[in-house]
């Protein structure tokens, strides 16, 4: 804790770009790396979640995803449950670059209705590719839709807001109780986002079989900009776990997966996340510039098209290659942006790791 | 204390972009938050007071921010008091973009004497607006002028230099006793710059219902180029904080409002300045974008137009909507300088606070 | 150790651009200062080594730079012994400017097969031309062509890597045990790269001559983006260092020779390499600079061409003088890049040392 | 201190960006500053020096400069004691953008050998204007010229180097002794630069009347990159100034003046360096920019043509006004290069000072 003024105090915080890991004395091969990463019932070859938003996740793309070995997570207040079939919209903002403009016709088309029909439809379509489903609502209107995403049936309900507490208070309307929700529900549920010890641990006693981590990915910067909060990722994540720990011991024994989600732009940044304490990281950006995502090279998240006080742009990215080069690789950018899975992989072998769990103790340094 | 070498010592301090604020684990609704603020006898919808600096403040603009809820401050030295009718002025200003012919120019047409009749009608218009009145002099002028201002009939008296003291001392001339013409003066008195403990100690101590905290808005890192001076606001604002309780002890019970006065220029800023401890914001920049600001996409302060050491130049902003958008939205960019309003409410909701006066309490960070 | 969150902490650590040196109380004549590097049975005219890189060592710059009285080494498994005359290659690579479409290339030119007859030549090539011989591995091949290489006839074998650990871990293939190999190996070794005290300590207990730290120059910062890896050479240099005084005990006075490796692109870097304790330097970016280098204006590095996961880019470098000129001037640029020998001399000289041994305990300080 | 790695600690250090000024409680009238500078027999209007700089001080300039009531410095081993008449060589000098192409020239025109005839010629021709005359040489040369100097009548004889010291040691040639030279000569000696505790106290005991604190204005960076050696302008001063307070006691009572010469481009830097303990501070960059700088819009030091390793380059500023207007205003800018005496007084001013001694106590702050 450090000293602002002589009436305000404050702890220093790091984010990713703050850290660096570092190599013990032992290096592995990264092919004895094992990734597989297990939550509730269901295993994933890689612990990496496709984030619910309009540029990434499609369909099509989740389901590709699914193909992969990851979990795609679907907008469930996004165009494709808005909309019969948004793909003319989507040809329509990539051709828009202004950003004062892109806004504004954002506002526009996001103003339809979410159907309750379309969200059916579209669960149903994942789930019958055979790759797990989820899809994810907003905490407003959770309680809108639940029933409806509950019966099309997914492997997991994401609840996904800049910040989602377990303590919600309002006047004017019944807030939605976390708790008895996450309970009544048949599906586990994944919760965020949340940035500190104390917004995680009730997050964790609500039922919640993991928890978001941050406050959505490329729109970090903006909401410092808008509202001044921020909790760099590095620190919220090490706090996180801290939290994840103390609950593990206080529930005797329920473990309760920490999912970093936000500033993820590069692979470095993935294993940065899980050397803080995150079991899986929920990725963005790098989908984004993939060939093959809906956003055409434009990413966005809802915090884009919100209709009076838009906390997030649109940002443009190369396309650099399909989905499963980004995922596998080979790359043939040297930033961070492909082979995201061989990356992790290199990093932990490089490291002397060969399990995601162990690689959470790994060394970092801090350099300013 | 940190050392800087073998004979000096400092403290570390901080701005606005040092910090960030912290969400609790409470959320609340947005349209929950009070953001009433009351001083003296009047209350304001909204913590915010608009600079006097001629290109955020006419009169016409200082009616219109008093219609929607705020207070606006006219400077009683600017174009408006110095000229029957500046507006041409202001057009041929606009179309000067060479910032040292800008300079030459603006020293040219300030050197042009402040009348007194100007000060009388142009607070009359404004009260006959039916919206509070409030007029600025800096401490040099304030004993010439005071009388004209207080027949004039204002709500608040504001005194605004780079460096306000309560004791000020000069050999020349006889220097404005500040405690004595408080004292004698019938309105409450709004008086800074200050930017330590023991400077806003003594301010309060004159009797002022409020002392402004910083060096003005735009100027802060020209100050720092041409004199060296700089307290960054997060730490002026938290010193400053601790003055007003600690005179709220010695005083009996006096509280003085802390309203923070710079590096305010997004909406995330205005925030943070509650975070660390401030009642109220002044704030000039994000109403330049006003396309009915009187600067027409210039923006600037006294101390640009300084006859021989001018400390500040003149910027230019982008026009982002009108001042009634630029307050309450719909927001149309993401960088935090539309719906000042609603952002403070949004972050205040987000961190689970639904009082301004509890907001100073908020946990904050620090980020290099 | 600071305190990243809750679960983690971390240590502050330094690279070169963090930390100054500062003169002493004494100054000295630059002609007075030696530079003469002594390892195993060679000595040098100056601790440079230059790094084996196809940029900047093929087989007549490592003898130009012998001449010049320093130790060139030979990338062994780079184009000079894949391709009987890669002339024409280096030319091609040279005209691609799309940094895609040269990774792409490179890693079609790499995928050549390294050859044991050119091996053996390129080594006597070199040693026919009477100057010291050194030609390195990656820790992967360097079983495969080890006993080619003694027979060669070197001077110095290095096995160099990202990163190079003493203990490597592999399920399918019997990894290489770097001390039974050193030592049955009857030429000395140079190892690394390395970042840590526990990493060199075990490196130095394998019996190496010398231990590289870092993890290779131009591609520290793509090494962060791509893999989160990265420590600081400053700090990894004075903890390496920290492992050879550890290790002189240990061993009843080994001495084994701390070479940095990475992030060395000025003169300036050089002297602060030594003033954080090392023997010598190995240096690539500058001598890319060299209008006879092989790379012809551009630079890379074994990083570049990896086939899935290229950790590093081409870098374009203005071309400032020979290789003579850039060792020893005399410079036309100001920035660090030329009289690479002159500038180390001076840097001494003007702190008051003339042995590199006393120079690594000139103070330093770090300026944030 | 902190840790660097395992065998290096190291101080933290600050130069002037790093720190700000703060305001006491009390604010005084500029026009009350006392600016005053008495070292030794004489008496100067401000504490500003002009640094020997071939770009800053010709006959004509220090004329010009010690008329407006302070001391310039003209470089004996500059153009001026080389040729005859320069004017065509600084004409033909400014008409060359290149960098590469200005070293050479520089490197070239500089071997012209100074001539004792001008040495004498030229510091007749400042005494005969009636102003104080300074003349400069490097340490190197002050044996060979300085019997003409002392001949010449000088009122003050400047050593300056990059790094000047007590005690330099070399093989080749007998070195100056400083402490013998300074007491066999008639004239009171400023020498530097030093930029440590240490090496100041030792250059105070030679008996110099005041001490240069840096490596040489515009250098700075160049010198960082060159040498790896730099000392942050802030702590450097506030260490040297510590020398002169024990030195002080040391001596029973010979007050040792201490000039800043380095990083002062604006002139809040001026005030900083003030604030941190200098009594003086010797500029050149805003000298440099005047329209009556024999530089014509460019600046160099005596560094930037050393013939094997320069280590700074040619700058090119912007000319803003005449040098009275300079250091007297009006300014029509706002970047702290013009009216430097009007804003150190203004400076002082604001923080409640009127006297350059006690400004060395005011507060400063360090903003990362």
């Amino acid at each position: 804790m450090i000293e602002i003024g002589r009436s305000k105090r404050a702890a220093v915080v790091y984010g990713f770009d703050d850290i660096a890991i570092v190599p013990t004395r032992r290096t592995r091969t990264p092919s004895d790396v094992n990734l597989t990463w297990s939550i509730d019932a269901l295993s994933f070859e890689f612990p990496l979640v496709a984030a619910p938003m309009d540029s990434v996740m499609s369909p099509a793309t989740a389901i590709e995803f699914g193909k992969l070995g990851g979990l795609g997570v679907l907008n469930l207040e996004g165009l494709w449950t808005r909309y019969e079939d948004p793909t003319e919209l989507f040809a329509e903002l990539a051709a828009i670059s202004d950003p004062i403009k892109a806004t504004r016709r954002l506002q526009a088309i996001y103003a339809e209705p979410v159907k309750g029909e379309l969200i059916a439809a579209r669960m149903k379509e994942i789930r019958d590719a055979g790759v797990p489903v989820a899809g994810s609502l907003s905490p407003q209107r959770t309680r809108e839709f639940a029933s409806i995403v509950e019966k099309a049936g997914v492997d997991f309900f994401v609840i996904r807001g800049t910040t989602v507490s377990a303590e919600h208070v309002a006047t004017s309307e019944e807030p939605l109780n976390l708790k008895e929700f996450i309970y009544a529900l048949d599906v586990p549920v994944i919760v965020g986002g949340c940035a500190t010890y104390q917004a995680a641990l009730h997050l964790m006693r609500t039922g919640a079989a993991g928890v978001l981590v941050g406050f959505g990915g490329g729109a970090t910067k903006k909401t410092r900009n808008v509202l001044g909060v921020e909790v760099p990722m590095a620190s919220a994540i090490a706090d996180v776990a801290a939290a994840r720990r103390d609950y593990l011991d206080e529930s005797g024994g329920r473990y309760v997966h920490v999912i970093a989600d936000g500033a993820l732009g590069k692979s470095g940044d993935i294993a940065k996340a899980i050397a803080c304490g995150a079991d899986a990281a929920m990725v963005s950006t790098p989908l984004a510039r993939a060939t093959d995502a809906p956003g055409r090279g434009w990413h966005w998240g809802p915090e884009a098209w919100h209709p009076r006080l838009p906390r997030g742009e649109r940002a443009r990215f190369d396309q650099v290659g399909t989905l499963e080069e980004v995922m596998f690789g080979p790359a043939v950018t040297a930033d961070g942006t492909m082979n995201l899975v061989g990356a992790l992989r290199k990093s932990m072998a490089t490291c002397g790791y060969t399990e995601v769990k162990d690689f959470q103790r790994v060394e970092v340094v801090v350099h300013n």
